[in-house]
């Protein structure tokens, strides 16, 4: 089976850095799978992307060497199944608030006796070279990546942490805005109550030997989120770095024109 | 945050006329926005849509100032989430049967603290004119539409609409007949058990300050519900009006051709 | 191989009633074959449709009896032929000038000796039932159709009608009001010029027994051009009868509410 | 409505055969829809297959007689009544653990008031003849096959067979496999075990009137399934048929080259 | 109609701005067309994008004011009608050598008498807003827009720019550069011959009252063109602002880190 | 620029081996990438494959070092252009007639000064590695393989092997037939006049130094041509390994079951 080499270096103890995706489109994945980040997520459940798209992007991504991972929609084993046998080697599960929950995530991404995923790979396999192991090393090379962004979860961090096949979990850090009543939800927050509720979620994977992810607005938070130690660190997506770059390119083309810029757009889908 | 005409329409004790979209398609939907419905529902329950037709037929609506509704499949937060993070100003819930059912509904529809909304939609935002306020304004401006239409949602109504957030409700005629062991189901029903009971559900609508809506078969009876008080009337579908506009047509060509017209189509899914 | 019924009928002397399709959808192009038209046709010229979705509307015509048409952009063999491979079993070419012209476009639906088509027909050979004598007999099952609608073609009316292998020619009477400088261009037309030209092109039809179509606006038009002796006569299409059903409806809707309707839309894509 | 000529042949104790189909793409399932299988099941599970798709081939599919059967991703109301609005004549659904699984599966499948489907068939209507009669025969027509793989459904067996409105069970082998502790997971087994635990279920089958169905890997494996009674055999698969067609033909090739054959796919998506 | 406010500008003298777009994806499209440019550009001939993403790319661009443009793949008029009909309000029309091309290109662009274009609006009529004066205001609004990058052009300018309804033409630097011999090809040259031609191209737009577009790699290169006088400038696309953007952030990310920069992508299709 | 390794090949003297797709299908295309064919020709001919179909095949093909050729339906510069802007590494031209025909086909495959090929790879410079030369080394990788098949092309031999940039041609045996006059039109033909035709087109091509290639049946006609001296022999396609397979494996069922077989499809898009 191909080895998922982001798990590789996760045990190696180094960083891995990705992209989202949003776009619901294979040539926009192809062409960021060519960049040379780590992982590339495509997001099932804020992108506008369904199950074909995700396929299509999946497969996009297999032109590389870049490490396929899906955001689910919601904890539901039906979807989770689906995108594991279409070929992502790692799932992120949002809204986890429970070991209940948790345990729920990583039986679907698990084969028995683990966990109770049906057998009957497609894509996947092809993508894990067809050599015959997929079955049987598939639980060891997927990762199940659990969302922390509740304030459910926060309250059973130990519970979700400490659940056998949890790989790392995954901080939303605008909903974790919410969790915290900090209004209005942002990514890269400065809060002390978030900064510190983050700072408490890595203690916590530290402390259980569990991978700690974050999403970010970009550099340098997501460089401080690395040296920190996080492993898993979002540092763009596909609709953020094509938003912001077209926006840039057109301001400087107005300046330079002498036209006072538009209002910039104020909060985007970036 | 571009505002929900029809829902300033409910606040001001107007009714909305709109159209059911069941065709999978983003032509036929923009063709029905440009003829002046004040919304229209792309129904992801019965219509043979999915999530990426979706998604195009509300771009599609968004050509217009009509006010782009989905009838989601089933009470599922995911589903609910997704196509309100692609620009639905409306999400119309089938069968729901208890309170639980209503709060999970309305949770789904509204961010923090008043639900569960995940922080992170992405057209809805350029729908909704990317002014930076779209998380602030969306709770209010976002309709939540529970359907009654089973047994239990009949006995459990003043539970049901008493659920803060319950925009309106909307009444589906033929499971309703269903529900009241009135067979075959139909629409405009003059059963009196069924106009009872729909007569039962408005008064109880306006009890709780709860718009009321309901799916008809066209005028007159779609007329007459809006006499009665109903703010939310369905008065076609995109394959009924075409159905019936085609099978009219071909009748009419046959007569003049003296041709017996063929037996009409019995039901059709119109 | 399944016979063409519509050549069957023109054979014998028989009109045939078809639809156009314009939606790029194969559900509602499969709710248009269940009605009992002749033939239906998938305009690829005007209407928002490309390969891909014509393959997906003459699959769902062939759930049922009604004889599959499809109206190229152009008349180019390459697309004539992609079309045939994919089950139609007639082909209406638009903007025929010339005798050449003709030629090109029946070359282009028949396999050699009679015309220059290539070997490989797919779907096809599913929809005429794969039997093995695809090959033998689509010359002559196939319907090559002309289409007449040029001052050119008006000018070489019996070059066109002589050509071996047009089947029959059918009449744009929007683009022949162009051609006739009678402006704007209307289907259905009583203007003498025109009405005068489409008799002659009738006429040149009988002397040279091919047959005549043309495209109409509904019934009594239609009822009248069968009469005269038309035997390929439409008499709505998708849109049309979607966007007319619709608006009559809402319509009536508001009249009833005592709303003053609001300006009919002037032309529409109907 | 069209006949169901599955149950149709179930009730006269006739073996039906089919294949399943997971290639996302209606002209293969157009292709094996006219090779005589009795049925052809849409694998939404584990296929690459998402609703759009499913549409399509229940279409293709209904371009002939064979019966439409859909595998759905999870025992989940809302998918169920989805693929029977597009059509589908029967359901299979997956991982059934307990009499309380199969109840909610045998209610999405039907009309109050044996159930909780939801009125409103679309195309399903336009499959079944258009004649009036779909909501009071669906009940009857349509087949409920719950799948026996898990442990608990084996321990479960009585319960889950004597729930009314199951019709059929589908045995997969695979996940069988793993629920017997057998690894790895394979179709077509001899381990005793498995053989043993397959009889289980065919005699308690007999015992309630229910038909058993089995996945198997070919002949003559699964005509030896037909021989012990199974009345649903699934002989072969799209990707199967295609990955060992393709394979054995560039086998030859090679060894008439002389080149040493690579080694085969291990296990394939086949 | 509505009007097109681009020649609106290039009649009052003002430069617009646009951006080109080869994404295949209407979420894309539409997240551009809020950025404020004068116009878009979907881009048929070296785009991923066939004529269906077309159609919903220019409806996800009608959401907005932003005019929408087409470069089609061909001098073609069977796909410079297709693209008119779906509401393109410009064509930019590839590889034009000679008079007898432009006046081609120009012809499958207007209704008669002025050109060939055939009648049959469909998706164009509901952006131009259905006010019924679609066909007699088209031919004046929307915009034939030749590219002038061949020495055949070169030597030919004269000759192209005098054609009646020619409204502005395109310069595409790269393919220039072929036509004089500059390799490797390259936008933004500063080779003097390059300089020059470009020079010579919009002077004699200017002697032919004709509008100068130019294609750019953005500023400053495209603030320059603006000032002499091009007032139809490209500054960027969506995957050149896509890969720039994420290269830049990962290589900002990389550097944070301490981690040498991957080489960059040599050209990237950006 | 990643190597084409069929030109490699041949360039070697070596065979290479391929198989056709008709399926417009990404996951078959992935699957048959995986089998070790030397290329894979996705079929746009006769293929039920329109351009988003092809790019999404290219992608699948694209996850493993099989290379992608494709056949485009007609000698159009337009289709030839874009495939090969998405990656195709080889482009089969059918119906090449004369000298003119061929320096088209090369002429468009070609960036000048060898030809008119306009200079904007996306997707295809990702495939080739994204390395910033594939602009200078393109004309010299990509494969240019007209079609003889008729009988202009069989007088015209000499005329079209010679032109410079003919890296290969392709024999279409059905076609071929019926340029001699050999109906019923047949694959793998042993009729004297056909073999003796494919004979010399094979010395034509050694004397001119260009590659022979032929469609054929599968082997062992297919083995007898490499043998012969053909280096690029297609032994099947995705439909005929799908049929084939599915079809043998009913049988097999069939007559184990002791049913007559069906009569078998009589020819199929096999």
């Amino acid at each position: 089976m191909r080895p998922n080499t982001v798990k590789a270096k996760w045990r190696a103890g180094e960083p891995t850095i990705g992209s989202w995706l949003s776009l619901p489109n294979s040539y926009s994945a192809e062409m960021m799978a060519h960049m040379g980040f780590d992982w590339l997520c495509v997001d099932m459940q804020h992108g506008m992307i369904d199950y074909g798209d995700a396929v299509a992007m999946l497969t996009a991504i297999s032109t590389t060497d870049t490490i396929p991972f899906v955001r689910v929609p919601w904890n539901d084993p039906a979807i989770i199944m689906k995108v594991l046998d279409a070929g992502a080697y790692g799932v992120v599960v949002p809204l986890i608030n429970t070991r209940a929950d948790a345990e729920q995530a990583v039986a679907a991404c698990r084969y028995p006796p683990e966990g109770i995923r049906s057998n009957g790979a497609n894509r996947a396999i092809l993508y894990a070279g067809n050599q015959g192991d997929y079955v049987s090393k598939a639980n060891a090379e997927i990762a199940c990546i659990p969302m922390i962004e509740t304030k459910q979860a926060i309250e059973n961090l130990d519970d979700i942490l400490s659940v056998p096949g949890v790989d790392a979990i995954y901080i939303g850090p605008s909903d974790l805005s919410f969790a915290l009543g900090l209004l209005p939800p942002r990514m890269d927050s400065d809060v002390p109550l978030h900064v510190e509720t983050v700072a408490r979620i890595l203690a916590a994977c530290r402390r259980h030997g569990v991978i700690a992810g974050i999403h970010t607005g970009g550099p340098p938070f997501s460089v401080q989120k690395v040296k920190e130690g996080f492993q898993m660190v979002t540092v763009t997506g596909d609709t953020m770095a094509l938003a912001r770059g077209a926006q840039a390119i057109l301001k400087t083309q107005r300046e330079g024109m002498g036209i006072a810029a538009a209002a910039p757009a104020a909060s985007g889908p970036y």
